[in-house]
């Protein structure tokens, strides 16, 4: 752990006694990072109160004393609340909270520092931080889902149907409804991930001090319970350098991140004036300063982009840990601000692409005249095999005839029965069935297809999903 | 899904009539899969059975066709087991088994592609696949923890102490079974992903064709139940496109290959001569072509830089990902070449660092020897802590301890005890006890501490996190 | 450098004396890289034969013996070209040419490796393998880059407008030969890139030894000349640790795939029936194995996808070369999978990109359709600045006739002249004029600009970077 | 290009006419960059001085009014020196800078609008700011070589030796400066690196207008040469969206972070009391709040660090940059986040490393003391083939002498001259001589090499460097 400065403006340092010389500006400015951890002091002041309690039950301090700082405590957070700033001496939000509290309680707030290290103590911080981040995120996610589902209710109760792409070409008729909840499921493994990074995070680590465990009779079972932690570090060592919990919760940020990516790059696509699928509204778009007649849609690039900026946080942190030796090195300072500004990137991007995706508006008609019926080539086929005949020659048969049409321009729908029959014998006059969309649909009833009543079972998961 | 080429030498193509041209050359070259997913045939030809039977119970084959597939499949396997290849036609694993099969059961073997595609198809074989790998690394990441739980078991009878490092610089003693366990429980966070990552590929994608559902009434319950799958896709679009377990496994295996190279930077770092704390084995080091002394630690170097490997795997998959339209795009098929890369590399690795620690020696002597008492300096803090100064007041006049002891170059347990009483009215006699390397050690009793009935605590959990 | 294990079944190795031990299989399946550095014989044949010459010149071997090792180098390298292929017991290329060499030469093969090492070696075959692969791939840019110039000639000399996008939204009017230059140029900066690539890797370090240099009196100026490197390298550590010149081609070759992505996420939106602008050909795209009527750009979604690839290899490097310690390190060995993946991947996307656009059609009815007169609408703010109005105040006049089209449906070209009129006093008969897509692009005559002479300039100078 | 908010409080916007609805304040949020781009004003407000004479020279505006813009323009950037800060409508710089303009000078500030777009301002103003960069950067890493070379110098001229390490195992004896300088030359290529950087920066976008050229006839020579670019881009399309430039830096500055970290791991290393080859100096290192012996090398730790955050932020770019359709997305606003945290981040490193490493004190007795005997095995061998042994037999008789020093514990050199001969006859009474380090280094002269004239060479090319 580095240097604690302490108490106003002189910047006496805990650690003087060893040091002949200062520091240098050009360390102090390399080594600062009260600029990215400020935002930890909430929780830094949780855990000094718990550490407070703590020393008090092991004998190390008085009931007064631990009272003392407590209320100290207190009123260090409810200056930080009224907007108190760190000053220059401040490295970092410890050394700030210190400073703060040897302001209100005087010398008593050194006793504080008794068998605990800035080692485990932002480790702790963060965790709680990651912990209540998680929280908040989720619930960022699910209303992006309840939009997607409020969106999939109407497109169904209106039976909208749309093309299904593979590789950006038309492929088959879907619900739009099945569209919509394509991206919703993504979502739902987000959310499992997001618990999972959070279990991840609640293992309390304070009680290990710099590296090698607490010489004080700490209860960590009694800190654990109070700071809502599910579990215990079990080795010192690996307690004050595991950064797991911040890279799990990187990568499930990066997979929500590529998930709104896809949403976005769907919607950008179905957005164009070729499409015409959907059309933007005015709150989520922007115009140029150049051309009067753009509507862009920038919430929802930008939640494109967060996918490239996401896996750079991750990146980040991934090739910080690789390789480094036991302990706490100081590499490992440079978490935070990765984790933060993951967080802090999905905390806008949700609500832009919420907002974006619920004003919204589907162009039904768009979407039907996009069903050619070379689309139902493949039911074409299947009615082929109904017949008897192999897939493979069924799919021959109507590969024939999609080319056809293709040369001729005449859509499959529109050309004469006879044409069918010299394709292949087993044709009989109900082919033309085989050519609706709508009937195409309702073929796929197995779970997890497109047909009405599997939609109807797919958005009942989804509401379970988010009850 | 893309060009299926059929039965020997002409390579007939399944969808051929839809296409004037032939394919080039180039294309081929690129879009051709076989050299990676070969691998995959176990898989392709297990749901291939599972679906041969769901096309019987769906009513689309006979029960003699169907019977017929899947001894027709059966051999197939029998012939690849025996070293069958793939011929210059067959461009992906499904094409290959394709044509096996048509020669050894013939026409029938069309009926096969009923109702399913490339796109469930692949999704399913790679899932299977991942489940099967998840519990090989499983065990080769346990058994790299028996030998480090070995190694703690001797180190704690034998009460080694070795320094404990911050910033690589000498922190405090501790046991080093302690330090040995703090890389035992990165892998058992490792193993947990690993299990998670199981979960996540236990998804049945097969019954969703090419991206609509399937339209004949096939039993995908049944289909999970045979091939061993938790739970049901509930959205056919989502399911040919989702490779979120794929992302999962790497950056499960990311976070396994960082902790490896941490353990090999430690080891690395103890085995210079200058440290001198471990002494490598001759199986798993070698020698140099040009410097006959030699003795280098390829495999713990190997393991490091994997570290930096797998992280690319990592990233090519999420970037391929990111932005990615719905539905099956062809981007996709690269995702095998990242997994099987990051597991082939594991399931080398592992076994050489177990192998390389394994036959490790450990000198507890020069160990001791680099336990100067300056590392002490906590724990006479802690000292006049326990006497009633403050931890501040005690930091400061340790750290003028160390200074002097600095530049007299005196060790802090040769200089007299007034000079301990100069620094601090409050150090009695008793000071040189607080100077003890194991006296130190016996102090961190908290849980997770390196006392020996903490470590004792630890030991048994580790033991039953094996069990 | 690492075990040289010697001629034929029993693997005699070199440094055989100080290992009382045999090394381990698991060892060896870790640390075996001849799989991926075969391909490097012809260049390590290169600089032995140099090394050869230059033992003679220093006096270390005499004429007849260099002659016998030049000779029995050309020998083994007719036995390579000719399909021979390494046993078990060679782990490397080195070790693999050092065993063929005994066969051919006997015990005067042994001192080929006087004064030099396998860290100067393998540092020397990898730059030379590099040099000569910047030179196939500039020309495969290049042909791509002639595939994109036919093009823009064809629809230059055609006139074809198309509509720019920006956001996906149709922007303004372009030529769409400026559109396919817009590709053009990116490859232009990605060949300048790679000559210097290669001229970071022009620079030779053979002569370091295995890292404190030669010992013997080795003219480096010489082999410099004989093998074709620019320069020397200055440091004997650095020059067998330094990977910066494969990190260059990397991140270069990165580049290129990302611009490649580009060009192919082009291609494939405006290849969607949706937008219709271009009509995939048959070589290059594939067909579905269930849906008969796919045409799929295969060759573009690998394009696509490969820039996540190549993404990967960069980063496997860079997190590799990160925090390593001076000298050669084993993790270095890595290098060169990344390298050649990336290199092989480009040679088959490079072709297959300039295949898949070569046999494009362009659909000039579906760009011109497309040129709503709403895009024009830039045009129309610049009439009334023309008239003397602010810009500000252009664009706001405009945006409410812009708002006027979208509610009542009607373009802004079938709107009647007073409602021009009404929405600024500027506006006179002479306004429909200004919605021209012609007149529109054939404003734009600023350098890099979309007018016809601006083209042909642009034009010159595409041809000119070929040249 | 997106929303142009205007003047003050209400937050007229250039586009309003064409918008029904307000902005979401979520849009608003996610879509304003001024916290990250303020920091280019001083770049826009020279284009814009550069701009409004353009438009003079093409017509657009009278000489009056190019003139008011220009005093304008100046008075803002003096308002913006003085520190005058955004406002809660400015989203981001340009909108700021239009505001205040319009503050200074009234409505002609909507003229300089005329022509130009945000796609080609941003793009201008960010690769002046990067113009800039490269020349800062360069300097701080010409100073970090000074430091270096100075270091070099005394070691040199006090013939310092240490041991240079392969695979962190002891290698050879080489120079001290040797080893320093090995840290010198990945910098020069840095450097050569940065201006490489610095001429891809320097081609003018400005004059692209938003996608498809300007329809005024502005003079884009002008332009270049009034801001001192290279180069005019050639095409309208690439100019708006092309970010190689600074995907070119980022990559240069990852490249310069890893150097640093591999500087840094030797340092960190050399630095432990186990080696014990440097003593930090006070000022850029720190000390423990818990630990009073402490002195970490903080500074030496971030900079290893920062080859992680470099890397996410190339990775960041190149990913955002892949698969994007052509001409300008928002997606790419995010490439200034990357690009100033790169710089940012290194214009901090460079002088910590610079510092940290000016007030090292090389330890030249310890360095000496780890040069044992048997790192002269390499010159024992090569002693044998001046004798006429093959380096092979010559390799195993050394090996055969550490293998015997290993177990009986006597280093080479105090082993009596009869087991050298035993090994092998050819040892005669001189071996002695070739068990010094100093001669092994003086045997080391090609160019390169570690030998004091190769040395002097050396250091005569690093001045040359920084000359």
């Amino acid at each position: 752990m580095t240097a604690l400065k302490l108490v106003g403006a002189s910047a006496h340092k805990l650690w003087g006694g060893r040091f002949a010389g200062e520091s240098a500006p050009e360390l102090d400015a390399l080594n600062r990072s009260i600029g990215v951890d400020f935002r930890l002091w909430p929780f830094d002041v949780k855990l000094s109160k718990a550490w407070a309690i703590a020393l008090w039950s092991a004998g190390v301090v008085t009931v007064e004393e631990s009272l003392a700082l407590e209320h100290g405590l207190d009123r260090v957070a409810d200056r930080l609340r009224a907007g108190a700033q760190p000053n220059a001496s401040d490295e970092d939000v410890h050394t700030l909270i210190d400073r703060l509290l040897h302001e209100e309680v005087g010398d008593v707030a050194s006793k504080l520092h008794t068998g605990r290290s800035r080692n485990d103590q932002v480790a702790t911080a963060t965790r709680l931080w990651s912990m209540d981040a998680v929280g908040v995120l989720d619930t960022a996610v699910r209303e992006l889902q309840m939009v997607m589902l409020a969106h999939a209710e109407s497109l169904s109760a209106a039976s909208v149907l749309m093309p299904a792409y593979t590789h950006m070409q038309r492929a088959q008729p879907v619900s739009a409804a099945h569209w919509m909840l394509s991206h919703f499921w993504p979502l739902d493994r987000d959310r499992a991930r997001l618990a999972s990074a959070g279990r991840a995070a609640a293992v309390l680590p304070l009680g290990s001090g710099a590296v090698a465990g607490c010489a004080f009779p700490i209860s960590r079972v009694l800190l654990q319970g109070s700071l809502g932690f599910a579990q215990l570090s079990l080795n010192s060592i690996d307690a004050v350098s595991d950064r797991d919990f911040v890279a799990e919760l990187l990568f499930t940020l990066s997979m929500l991140a590529i998930h709104l990516s896809r949403v976005a790059e769907d919607l950008i696509i179905y957005g164009t004036s070729e499409f015409g699928f959907i059309q933007f509204g005015d709150s989520f778009t922007t115009g140029s300063s150049m051309m009067p007649q753009k509507r862009n849609p920038d919430a929802l690039e930008l939640a494109r982009g967060s996918g490239g900026r996401l896996l750079g946080d991750l990146t980040a942190l991934l090739a910080t840990l690789k390789g480094l030796p036991s302990g706490y090195n100081k590499d490992l300072q440079d978490d935070k601000r990765a984790l933060f500004d993951a967080v802090d990137t999905m905390m806008l991007v949700l609500p832009g692409v919420a907002g974006a995706l619920s004003e919204i508006t589907f162009r039904a008609d768009k979407m039907k005249a996009a069903l050619s019926s070379s689309m139902m080539a493949t039911d074409l086929a299947d009615y082929l095999v109904g017949k008897g005949t192999t897939f493979r020659d069924a799919h021959a048969a109507v590969g024939s005839l999609i080319r056809q049409s293709e040369e001729t321009g005449v859509e499959l729908h529109a050309m004469p029965y006879k044409t069918f029959k010299t394709a292949h014998a087993s044709f009989g006059p109900d082919v033309f069935d085989a050519l609706s969309a709508v009937a195409s649909v309702e073929r796929r009833e197995t779970e997890g297809g497109t047909g009405p009543l599997a939609m109807k079972a797919q958005m009942k998961s989804a509401w379970a999903s988010l009850a």
